[in-house]
């Protein structure tokens, strides 16, 4: 196993996860190569997100329209461990592994149907001002949420 | 050449274009097949199309945030006549085929760099209001600069 | 309800959808209109497309290496109906509408949660040659298990 | 400036990228929150790779189908330092920050057209056997190749 600069003690970041959601491997997402496009996980990483968000209740307020706060992405990566072929039902685990103040490291994990893992990665998201485009302070509702989601199992 | 069921005189229909958006098929739009997914062209169209509007002036006042209107694709076919490669630089045509009242019949051709055909296509562009979603009618002066981009060159 | 060339009469048109593959709208595949972008209908359209072509047993073998005939996508067309939204699950409905000597017209049918019909399709798949690039009739077995799958109910 | 754990030092770094390739955004590519969502990156730095590689002379090999090497990316991440809106240019500079056996640790710039940088990133890329998937090691001609890209400037 090679050395991830973001995962201390791997046995236990493994075991961290308990949010999955799936997808499976679409045809367009594919290239010449024959595999999975390297791009494609980052889509995977949103959208397990947002149903990890969704699932802890962080969500839908920053949906709204009339709120002046929206999670952004600061920073994304993707360590690719095995090819991943069209057709596969992968599920994409996720976890807050860190809760800061505005912040939060959010720690993904694509394992295929086989047990095996197919990329892993991680991410900040910073609430920020729509109007300011600066940080804003997560709430101490939030935060709690957040916590809670890296033990909270899939329904 | 098959029949195509939006195109009366082909050579007419060929010449009539002027307008034309270059792009480069990137790795991440070909698929395992090793050609042009086929969901791309779309993309392809959407971005020339966009410089269409663009360029005879049209596309300014559907950005503005303040503007009642917005541009709304209504439907859209393509006409796949040869595979497409990675790597291949393609001319998208764009031309206003047909103006009505508050829509365009907008058509394309994508030419690859030895002249042949990838694929065709065309769709209908109508103008909305994004209060009650229902269709505006086009100004006098916008009607004009679609009529005229039917015959405007490349700058 | 505007009138759409490759639809005789709707209520035996609509009727006729058995199979459907659930899909739901990415926060990647809106665009900063709010909405469904435009051309990610037809990504939809390839993956249920796929998803019934398994379904009736016709994918495996166009997706065996060492196999000769490859489907690819001749023409493809959609009508946009209703405005999509992040987050909406849509049953894209996918049906042969007619199965010819060498190809086949696949019709399709975007169904948001309320009932309401989204966006609707269709397209001409054609068996081709990998080596030749040309058309390849389909067997008796295939033609008959698309036929069959005009009328095949979901698993 | 935030500290970004790939970057020694930030002018130094910043000043020894000369490859850049020109990309616009897309309509396509911006989401609900009206700005470029946040997997596009990936896909510039995957377009400027390849550019970048076929500009040193390395690309033409490991698209020939009889060659037995391959490039595969590793890993890659981006730290998103500004919004970007539809319809910027910007120049997505490339460079091999440094050369190993099998592999090459590139960086990529996301210069806006104010010269303010939009993101920035990096990513291994390792060569492979098609056949047996394992690391394949790097010719002198290649290393070569990719040392002098770091100081290679455009056409």
């Amino acid at each position: 196993m090679k050395k991830i600069s973001y995962i201390d003690h791997w046995e236990e970041w493994d075991q961290e996860f308990h949010f999955y959601h799936p997808v499976k491997v679409r045809f367009s997402e594919t290239d010449m190569f024959g595999h999975l496009n390297n791009t494609v996980p980052f889509i995977y990483f949103e959208e397990a997100r947002i149903e990890f968000l969704t699932h802890i209740g962080l969500m839908e307020g920053w949906l709204e329209n009339e709120n002046e706060s929206i999670p952004v992405v600061a920073d994304l990566q993707c360590d690719f461990l095995e090819q991943v072929y069209f057709g596969e039902t992968l599920h994409i685990y996720v976890k807050a592994n860190e809760v800061g103040n505005s912040s939060c490291d959010i720690h993904y994990k694509g394992v295929r149907s086989d047990g095996k893992i197919g990329f892993i990665g991680r991410g900040t998201l910073v609430q920020i001002s729509k109007v300011t485009g600066k940080a804003l302070p997560l709430s101490e509702g939030s935060k709690k949420k957040l916590e809670q989601g890296k033990y909270s199992r899939q329904k």
